[in-house]
């Protein structure tokens, strides 16, 4: 695995606002689990918060209420086949992570577990909004700790070595995107004030 | 502009599914206004409703509140200039599209006006939820129509025919990244149950 390196909590938010897809780990106990997320994206930048929309019928849910914890995994163009399928089997009653051919590795400051081999990592403690998980099943997470995987994200900056470890974007029906070209506008200039 | 075509309401929220950087429009009485805004994602499928952060201090957050309607719009690449333009300035005292070089079209269900040239839009209606949106400055809007251009979305797909008409992804100081090659991975077959 590629060495890996922490991320100024007030720059996390650069793990996410490109929209890539994440698979969202959680335990509880002995039990832990891994789902995948195509509807998750920055909330704040300081403290940072992310938000992340987890059905009610996963157990990655139960996992998440019973912890007040999870994790946002970035994967990778590699771990696309991976995504899909703990995007598309339970948990429950079988280890999702060994099912799915995924690593893991501890967290600094939560219990779930994080993927190896990701490229980026968020860890988060549930901000509780019981309104919102009820009606919408919206979770807030205060980003706790952050990381990234040194050949993709340093400086808090985003470069793609190749495309295998490429960032990836869900459509439907097994369907992905992989994160395109950078490219550069000039940041408008303010008119200067006149003396 | 290339012809456009609805978008079936429950498939609306494959235009965000992939987390491109939106452009924001809003009206109330003759004001009018347009932000950018990295952080919008789909929340839920049927009815379709959309995540989007607006800020407090925006005038935007002003006439969305005022008239509860917002659309939002997906720009292209070749739009990413503009993006970045209507990102940086206000739109208070001045039409903030005629000075980014934005040309508009009429919604077909709601006051705020459409951006020419984008890729797709989302009329929504405001789900009232006055502590997320001060708390958080969250809003919540159910997609009441939908729309894409045919040229890079139809049958419920994207299919960009250049780069220039790519959906992009908004970083900071002016980086974006365009929305990458396609790729498919197998559906995962359940195995099938013993006779």
């Amino acid at each position: 695995m590629s060495p890996i390196e922490p991320v100024d909590l007030p720059r996390s938010y650069l793990l996410l606002n490109h929209g890539p897809t994440v698979l969202v780990t959680s335990a509880h106990g002995a039990a832990r689990n891994v789902m995948a997320a195509a509807w998750a994206m920055p909330l704040d930048f300081n403290p940072p918060k992310m938000l992340v929309v987890v059905d009610k019928n996963t157990y990655t849910r139960e996992l998440i209420e019973a912890s007040g914890e999870f994790a946002l995994c970035i994967p990778s163009r590699a771990q696309a086949a991976a995504t899909l399928k703990v995007g598309s089997e339970t948990g429950r009653g079988e280890d999702k992570f060994a099912a799915c051919g995924l690593n893991t590795f501890a967290a600094s400051k939560i219990g779930a577990p994080l993927v190896s081999d990701c490229l980026g990592w968020l860890e988060c403690k549930v901000v509780p909004e019981p309104h919102n998980q009820q009606a919408y099943d919206l979770f807030i997470g205060e980003v706790v700790a952050a990381w990234a995987a040194s050949d993709v994200f340093s400086q808090n900056r985003w470069h793609f070595p190749a495309d295998e470890r490429r960032s990836i974007h869900y459509l439907a029906g097994g369907s992905f995107f992989t994160t395109g070209q950078p490219f550069n506008v000039s940041e408008p200039v303010s008119e200067p004030e006149q003396p």
